[in-house]
């Protein structure tokens, strides 16, 4: 099975550019994994992404040597079942407030007797490898999205979810949560010391943390801060502000 | 039938800015409408669109004020009509090079008895009202390409085309034809020297002076040459170049 | 952010006109929101519907003055989410049997701290305005449909949900469960007093009060029955019967 | 081979009536084809219907009787082989204005040494059978449009156009040729007479002589004028018209 | 409504052989549909089909004589629901393991009062006919897989539950359960014990025992062992297999 | 730019072994491509593949090894161009009847000024590197269908043209056009005898003979009669087949 480089990363201690792709595109798609990231996420939870789209987009992130992830809307096992079956070769998932749900999250992504995922890895065996069925679950990231109060309280017992490979922390749901307006790089102090408690947490134990964050600056300052995986900014946003800046710059006075 | 507000703008001498889409997303689309563009032009040349992504381009464009165009693949009138039918507000069209494919142009663009574009105009009346075939023919904009040597040795005759409202340069493949690299701000004089050329014999005739910007900056300097209408980047490389700066951001030495 | 015209409408007594989508297509969408609706549906229960298609709905939809809704095909958060985010300004919730579905619903319609909605209102953003997330749980249309012997016997409860905005009839899935055959216009006592009941209730909180119904005639009907936001036929079945009348006359003895 | 069943009902002197399809809509065109129809037209020209959407719409005619015809948007050899080879059995031509034309059109649809059709009738043959090969050349409707001046001129010799099964007037162009406003039951002696003149001389031939009509009402006249195969209104405008008449009747004073 | 004629065969004693389809395309299972098979299964679970690839792929069936059903991603009503207004006349559904599961998917797909479909069959009734909703109840198959141990233990449970029609055996994660490999035709006495252990339980109540195979010649194997349904291979994989066995003829020592 | 190899494999005389591609599926294209072969072609002339579906299946081809190419529907420059700019690296061109016509086929695939390509190569310079204008004319790989008795009349003037790298001989329009029933590997004198003089005329000039072939059987028979290039079979053929004889051994009697 083709080995999932992040892992290799991770235990190198390389930071992790990751793309996200919102845009319901593989051309698009493709663009984005040309530009020296090493993984890309294709976005099935807020992401103008229906299935056969997503496929498609990994189908366009398996042009090049970015490893394809995905976050799907729900801690669903059926419908991570079908992205990991596309060719997804991690999972970031929203919404994981408990140990219960991390552990189910697990399951999903890990075929019996350590989890629950039902045999068929139609375009994953493609991408993987004929032996994708034997090594498919030490090389699938899973990552749970930490962005709740009760995530929060739970955070202890959900890193101690066996198979857990790390934690996404969803800054702007989180700060909505904590009482503020959505940001990705909010700097309230309740909003900077949840994200370092659980960048602290995370690392402690030795797994994964990785963070949304609004652009290159913002990914810049998490790796500073100690995160190992970063997203520089959302597709469909950083094509906006640029093309809007393009386009102030036209209409700037002659 | 709703006004084609370019040729409002031309006449009032206002700067039209103008998105350019290659990436066969709807979303993608709204999303570069979005930016303060007064247009947007489906590109059915070197975009990768197909017919049924120019319609939901069109559709998105729509949902915006911007006035939807299309550059179909070659001068070719039943391609045109069809793009039409679907909506298009105005023609750029690649590679004209004599009076008489100008000619064949403008015909495809115009209903009998001026032009031979047949009838069904089924979505561009739905965008554009019921009075769709009375007035189409002083709404649409036709824009001729202007991108070869045997183009710049028959300007002339070709501006002089009836119905033709204007030229869009292609500045790339203006310079390969001149010997040189592609490049949409070429500083070579041959290249320049054609491009104002052209320029100057269009606004001399009151016609609407087009052309392709790599930039935002680009397209400043192209309106205070005299053009009219710029495109301050193609959708996927200002993508591209964004996302990537994003990337390089993120992985400055920490 | 836009304002959502079904609520003021509902506030000065307008009677509500909305189209119902089934065909998996834009240009049909488009079509229907050309026939002077106020609102539109686009139906992912018993429509023909993917999630792509819908976002290509709501953009169609999007291209005119009628407000863009959806029906999914469950009481499911993650899915409601995805068509918020994809731009509807109203759902309207199958098979909401108990005041807890519907607080449920009306959950996942909204931002914290109201509800449990994550942030991400890609399109959305885009169709509303910048300030979506402020103003979204103000404008949002939340109708829960009122279709089961359970949902009857709820009916108070339900209706006493807090942010919920009003009801929409089933009334072929009510009449199948009060005994009867699918009808949406059923004269048995059973199906008429339910509907009246349901009415009623609805009304005397001040709250929408919607119904299907399968032709322009049944909705005045239920207009004059009191009923505030009516829909006068589903998309495909008026394009049915209208063609089967068109060949009919065809066919007619000569 | 299946039999073309649109032959022999000419043969038996039975009005065929044929649905016009414009949706690019698998179901919207199953739809149509479950209200009586003999055959159904996917309109490549008018029609918001690009190649794989004509494909989804042939293989959604064939889960009915109704025979699959194609416009194409030109009398193109190259995109009518693409049709014929997705499983169109008929191909209703627009603009043939000359013998030359006709001539080329019928060429298209014919393999060699009749005409130069390449061989590769992908679902042609499943649709049709294994013998499609030896048989296509007999069963293919070829049927070319009069539309123009000069078909008009032309007529006779494109009559005689050997392999020309027939013609389908295209009522709105030929007005506008006329110069008259586009109306596909135009009333100005100049149409009728010319409507009256193309049909006349395709019978005398004992060619089949089809028609567009703007309704069911309108087909019926023209089946009485004599026409073999009429169209009983576009699925666009029937939807359209039928779904505006309910919201009028919905909103009728209360 | 057309009759399952699947309900026929089982009566009649003749092998059902069923076409198994992930390919998300509709000219693929037109394809497999011209091979002589009675049936054909769209794979929503494994197969790299989304909703809208479905749809399409149940016109393409409905092209031929083939009975189309659906494998749902799972155990969801919801989702069970829409492929069956799409027009699926039989269900495969992943993971039942126990009755009260068994039970939920029976409802699924039944119009109350036997269970708890909601009404608005819209493919389905143009595919099945005008009395859909008379006779739905009677002719759609339910099939539960049986592939886990749970199942095994709840297997008399499972049977006995009213409404269900029979079972499919996924065998691949059956092996898996049980601590093999994942293969089609295991081997292990584990394996083929509990495969036939199901095959005589379901057999001896009357109900349709069916269950995938990877071949043509594993199929009869198992019509030989007293199944009734069998699908003689995945299209990807047959695919996958023939074509590779053409490069190796090709490539064969000259 | 990223070399082709089917360049070097050609120079080192190692046989290229080239999928066909006609379904529009790219994950039916990516199964195709694990199959062990050099090139895949996706048929854009008898394939049932439109724009979209091509660059989804140039996509498909570019996470494996394989070289992707194109086979147009006609010798059409804009349409030629635009499979270039999606990242096609060779093109097999249909009916290639006179030294004219190669002239403008190779023209169509290069830059000037050998060629009249125009400047735009989207996803083909993300497919093949920053570097594609300048080496593009040197990488693309052009091939011309002989497969016609006026092909054979000119083929030393074809062969003739400069640039052309080669020959794809389409032996079923040869045969019909040699009065034959479709074949690919006909056994009429007329028809090896033509093949055998197409091939030896274009290895004399070292230029590559490549060939359509029914079977690997067939393309290794075809290398050791001294092709260069063989299709050991079209995709749908090759499924259909297979899929059909798994159906026939399910069934054999028990």
């Amino acid at each position: 099975m083709r080995p999932n480089k992040l892992r290799q990363m991770h235990r190198d201690g390389r930071p992790i550019v990751n793309a996200w792709l919102s845009i319901p595109s593989a051309y698009a798609s493709e663009v984005a994994c040309h530009t020296g990231v090493d993984a890309a996420t294709v976005d099935c939870q807020h992401g103008m992404v229906g299935f056969s789209d997503a496929i498609a987009m990994f189908q366009a992130i398996g042009t090049t040597d970015a490893v394809p992830m995905v976050r799907p809307s729900a801690n669903d096992p059926a419908q991570i079942m079908r992205f990991l079956d596309a060719g997804a070769y991690g999972v970031i998932c929203p919404m994981i407030s408990t140990a219960g749900q991390a552990a189910q999250l697990v399951a999903a992504c890990r075929y019996p007797p350590v989890g629950t995922r039902s045999f068929g890895p139609a375009r994953g065996a493609l991408y993987g490898g004929p032996d994708y069925f034997e090594r498919a679950n030490e090389e699938i990231l899973v990552l749970a999205m930490i962005e709740t109060r009760e995530a929060l309280a739970n955070l202890d017992a959900i890193l101690a979810t066996p198979g857990l490979d790390g934690v996404y922390v969803g800054p702007n749901d989180l700060a909505i949560e904590l009482g503020h307006s959505p940001k990705s790089e909010h700097d309230h102090p309740d909003v900077t010391g949840a994200v370092e408690r659980i960048r602290a947490a995370v690392v402690s134990r030795g797994l994964l943390a990785g963070i949304f964050c609004s652009s290159g600056e913002a990914a810049q300052m998490r790796l500073r801060q100690g995160f190992h995986l970063v997203t520089p900014g959302n597709d469909a946003a950083v094509f906006r502000s640029a093309y809007a800046e393009h386009v102030r710059h036209a209409r700037e006075p002659v």
